[in-house]
């Protein structure tokens, strides 16, 4: 069937989202039988709707030579909220906005519109969930709702996958990962040697790192990610100032040469375990064994470890990310929830 | 809402299977809004039957008295195939007989009766698969049924789960793995020096090997995995035959020791690419980089490469595997299946 999918935000993520539709839509309905249909896109200038589907070229277009989708076509300046979406008649709600870890606006007066027109929500932006998780998930459950957000911890790897659909029966004491690729790349340029300042700055180069890093280096993205993680999975309801926190800034060169003599190097590791009083979660840089699970993944790698009881230790890492990771999570999400909710053929495999 | 099980095949999978639902039935139950009752179990000498469920604990103590399920409370000694599958009522058939690769009966004729029934399959032996996939696959199209056999694969490695729920709207061009716990286990104590014939039965006095070890240190085992994902998750039509196949016999401390002087190992490597004629398959025992995510895997461990477009290369390894896996897999199947067909109520997470 016709999935009709509205957009909040055209950053990269919503302008991957917008590209692979138009670029992969037709093999998205072949292999699942779902036809995904973007009826509207709001960013801060306003919004474009067309119930038939919008054109993304056309909008990547607008968006280029006017800064607002609301100069594509089928724009309207100033449209936005609830009008947006009641106009989009949506299906699902792709949040993909900036993420804000203030107050997660515009995200959450989306998200919370959204669901009070019973629309399924895909979140690419973590604001709402290290903010407003209990919450957002009681309105979810109310309505009928359901609410995806693989995208916003470390895609393409599958943490949240693992948990939902391979770690189903078995109990998860804890996981421990490295869901930061920014900050695990300027920790790999200084074990080869480099200052702190020479591989922030590569990596900011190479587009790895924001111009301000401060979200990577700090551990504000890692500790968003435990705190998602932790809620997801192990029904803790933490917000982002539960997490332990530090980062990578008071790491020298010297402190990973120590280590690597030892075997060993220094990895920004985010975690949470179960202890008397619920959950714990933590984001610290500490030493591993080069060896190890995690101690290994170089570069802008990530890998999440799982323990579990009785399946033992599972882990999941990502060697080399390509292309537009977050954007086809988005999908992803859409897919598995389009299944989900019965709205796929099946298709051929 | 209940899901009525029908079992066939009551060795260790089977018996896990009755031990899991004894212990655990009530916290799935919680947690995943699915009663699972175990309504039939069928091994060589007879079936059980009780619509109501039966005892777990009965069936298990029948078994080990008198060696068949038909000495339990609600046996029948003799009944067998369609009969057992219809008093058995089941929405489910768990096919855990010893795996077949001659003809893969008892399983395929069970699996046909049960499918001509309107029943969903899980599969946790090979036989089936290997022989008669795209056949299997298309009776259960034709039928509306699902066949799912995660724990064929690698359990509680999650090779299809990956494939099927993370990289959803990517192509994939390849996998390799190390799918066969048994050589691997056989392969590392090599590595420490010593010989093939004394790693073998270390292996056989851990349980870890079979008294007759040459379905895993022959390839049968690897190469049965690898035909099965390939048929999954690229589409090929791939039976055990037409993997091209070798085994670990010939592998000396030698090789393995200069091996290591090099940086490298061996390792016992399933793999399937895309080539100009469809998809080909092969296991090898092949060098490995000892820093390589495949041939860092140590004693039992396992682990699945996928090479991807756009999504890159997606790993994931299990460290160490606890407990009663393949049964816990068996159970995972049903409750994602019961989960997909909308029998499930949502859980609170």
């Amino acid at each position: 069937m016709d999935v009709r999918l509205a957009l909040i935000g055209f950053g990269n993520v919503g302008k991957g989202v917008a590209s692979l539709l138009h670029g992969e839509g037709e093999r998205y309905r072949t292999e699942y039988g779902v036809r995904l249909v973007l009826t509207g896109v709001a960013d801060q200038g306003g919004a474009a709707v067309n119930l038939e589907g919008l054109d993304g070229f056309n909008l990547l277009e607008a968006k280029k030579r006017h800064g607002t989708v609301a100069a594509a076509r089928d724009g309207v300046q100033g449209l936005q909220g609830a009008h947006f979406l009641e106009r989009a008649a949506a299906h699902v709600l792709l949040e993909a906005a900036s993420t804000n870890f203030e107050d997660a606006e515009p995200g959450w007066t989306y998200v919370r519109e959204a669901l009070a027109l019973k629309m399924d929500v895909v979140l690419a932006s973590k604001g709402v969930l290290v903010l407003h998780y209990g919450h957002l998930m009681r309105i979810a459950m109310d309505r009928g709702a359901r609410v995806l957000f693989s995208g916003t911890v470390g895609a393409p790897l599958p943490v949240l996958e693992l948990a939902d659909r391979v770690l189903v029966g078995a109990q998860i004491s804890g996981f421990e990962g490295i869901l930061n690729a920014t900050s695990n790349y300027i920790l790999s340029l200084m074990a080869d040697g480099a200052t702190y300042e020479e591989s922030v700055r590569r990596a900011q180069e190479l587009g790895i790192a924001e111009t301000d890093p401060t979200l990577d280096v700090d551990g504000w993205d890692a500790a968003a990610k435990a705190a998602i993680v932790a809620n997801a999975v192990m029904g803790a309801q933490l917000s982002l100032q539960d997490v332990e926190r530090e980062g990578i800034r008071h790491v020298t060169p010297e402190m990973l040469s120590h280590a690597r003599q030892e075997g060993q190097t220094l990895k920004l590791i985010a975690r949470a375990r179960r202890t008397a009083g619920g959950v714990s979660a933590q984001v610290v840089a500490e030493r591993r064994p080069l060896a190890d699970v995690l101690g290994r993944l170089q570069g802008a790698e990530m890998g999440i470890v799982y323990h579990t009881d009785p399946l033992g230790t599972v882990s999941a890492t990502v060697q080399q990310v390509g292309g537009i990771p977050t954007a086809l999570t988005v999908l992803r999400d859409v897919i598995n929830l389009a299944r989900d909710r019965g709205w796929s053929s099946p298709s051929q495999a």
